[in-house]
């Protein structure tokens, strides 16, 4: 019975159009701002004499950029990348394909691509690096900046078991996987707050945009389901790719009783150590909302017969099958 | 005569109409990649249990997001931003206005805006923070890494001559001030080789392209000519917006006689003791390239009589007046 649904809504989706690329891009407005931040003070932003040490800067804010297409067919969807990586995750592919933030666009959707708080556009505070510069603070007290190297980020995004072996029918463009390494940088989330000051910041965009859906990746899985416990306000769906973490199966799940919700994963997940418990966990919660009452699906992509996705399906070479399908998904569950 | 001949030209930019932000926007394509690049091996890539300390990750790749109208009737632009910005710079102004971004690309001229290495989508290494945490190395050997606070840069972007005091006049739109700060992030160029590894990006970028205008700002003010010293192919012009240095007029000037330059200063500038030496330099700069025969012009925006610009005169009031007339200027100029 869920079978023969999920293969309906696979077949929905090939009448969802990958459009020519040819075709001219038509936007009634795109732009850029940010949202949240705070003003903090310190004596050590600087080390350089053309610099002054003190003084205030703004930091905590979240970068959003945006395409309005012309005669908008859809609520705004909203893009959060994850670990190590920036807005950009969603922009061209490593081999040169459209992102899914265009194809989203072309098919009627306001798009929203953030930059995560301390990531990309969004700026991180220097002064805790110039203060043990200075020797004013013990260095082990430098804040956790982290970059995944090519060889661990491997096995992590699943291109294969281990670096640099490949899993059979692999969907992600390895041969330009070059570029895909170029899109990688360092990751402040480990000396953030928690929540991720990312996730009151997805609120504040949600209500600004009068409803929005949340379609998360991995690292940033989980926020859209910290911001609904937050404040489920305007908060159309949320659509989790690939999260590090679902909520709880046992804890509160009142929030997750009020919106549509999709939990997407790519193939060989069973065959990865550190994904196999994490969709486990997915599908516990999964079953749980839908015991409450929600509307909650977990979807395994092979389970629809798309086969060979990596952890980066929105860039493997099957992409906007993938967008298309989730086109689809969007139109039946979320009005 | 100068002053007569600059008069036709502004007049000449009140033909360029200001689109109405109301008309759609037509995008033959658009998209982002990377340009540079190289790959480093270390141990210290992480100090957080679940990410490996050993690997290999790719640093000093310059991030370049592009659009290209229907019709195109230009040569591309390539847009630069300075010191502790990013590409956000020529994006929606801190006021909500259209940028020069999309502002060009309504004017008919393909659009490449980029993050200078080592700042926003562009990667940075971690690891020389990593070591110093572990005490692998000296605190003191951290890179220099520093934010330009409220309270320096209001001086050093001419909003008035010291914080919080404004010049008269001013176009900044300083009631918008908190999201220009939210735009300010850390300011890795310190640490980096000279030249900054943007400046052979650009080069690379410039002959990908077939031929650019590098139009650039404060910091990177200098690089469009490091650029064409290092290599003058495709480069089509050069456009530096307030940079904070001109090539010495008693250096090599040959490179500068290939292309037409020009050099742009807003108001105020002989009230700061930051810009007016830097003016002076630039004109010395500007004298010698036409007494040895080339196209170089230095234009003050008060000897236009247009007035009231800070040193972020992308994002002032009259930011699209000013574009209006460099887009004459290039027209004119740039065949």
């Amino acid at each position: 019975m869920m079978i023969i649904k999920k293969m309906r809504l696979a077949l929905l989706a090939l009448l969802v159009s990958v459009p020519a690329a040819a075709e001219p891009l038509s936007i009634e407005s795109q732009g850029s701002f940010f949202i949240g931040g705070h003003d903090i003070k310190s004596d050590t932003l600087s080390t350089l004499p053309a610099y002054a040490p003190s003084g205030t800067i703004t930091v905590g804010q979240m970068y959003v950029h945006y395409q309005i297409p012309v005669a908008a067919k859809h609520l705004p969807v909203t893009f959060i990348h994850g670990c190590c990586l920036t807005g950009k995750t969603w922009e061209t592919t490593p081999d040169g394909r459209m992102g899914w933030d265009e194809y989203f666009v072309r098919q009627g959707f306001p798009t929203y691509v953030i930059d995560q708080v301390s990531r990309g556009r969004s700026a991180v505070d220097p002064a805790p690096l110039n203060a043990a510069k200075l020797g004013k603070t013990p260095a082990d007290q430098i804040p956790a900046v982290f970059s995944a190297g090519h060889e661990a980020a491997w096995a992590i995004f699943r291109f294969g078991p281990e670096y640099p072996k490949v899993f059979p029918g692999m969907q992600f463009p390895l041969e330009a996987q070059d570029e895909f390494w170029k899109q990688m940088v360092a990751d402040w989330a480990g000396g953030l707050p928690v929540p991720n000051p990312t996730v009151p910041a997805l609120s504040e965009l949600a209500i600004k945009l009068k409803g929005t859906v949340l379609i998360s990746h991995s690292q940033s899985g989980f926020y859209p389901f910290q911001t609904a416990a937050l404040n489920t306000q305007d908060i159309a769906g949320i659509v989790s790719i690939e999260p590090g973490a679902c909520p709880l199966a046992t804890g509160d799940l009142v929030p997750y009783l009020k919106m549509p919700i999709l939990v997407l994963f790519g193939d060989y997940v069973d065959l990865s150590p550190r994904w196999a418990p994490r969709l486990k966990q997915c599908r516990e919660f999964a079953d749980a909302v839908k015991k409450a009452g929600g509307k909650t699906e977990l979807v395994l992509l092979p389970d629809l017969g798309i086969k060979g996705n990596s952890h980066m399906l929105m860039q493997d070479k099957n992409s906007l099958e993938i967008a298309a399908w989730l086109v689809a998904w969007l139109n039946k569950n979320v009005p």
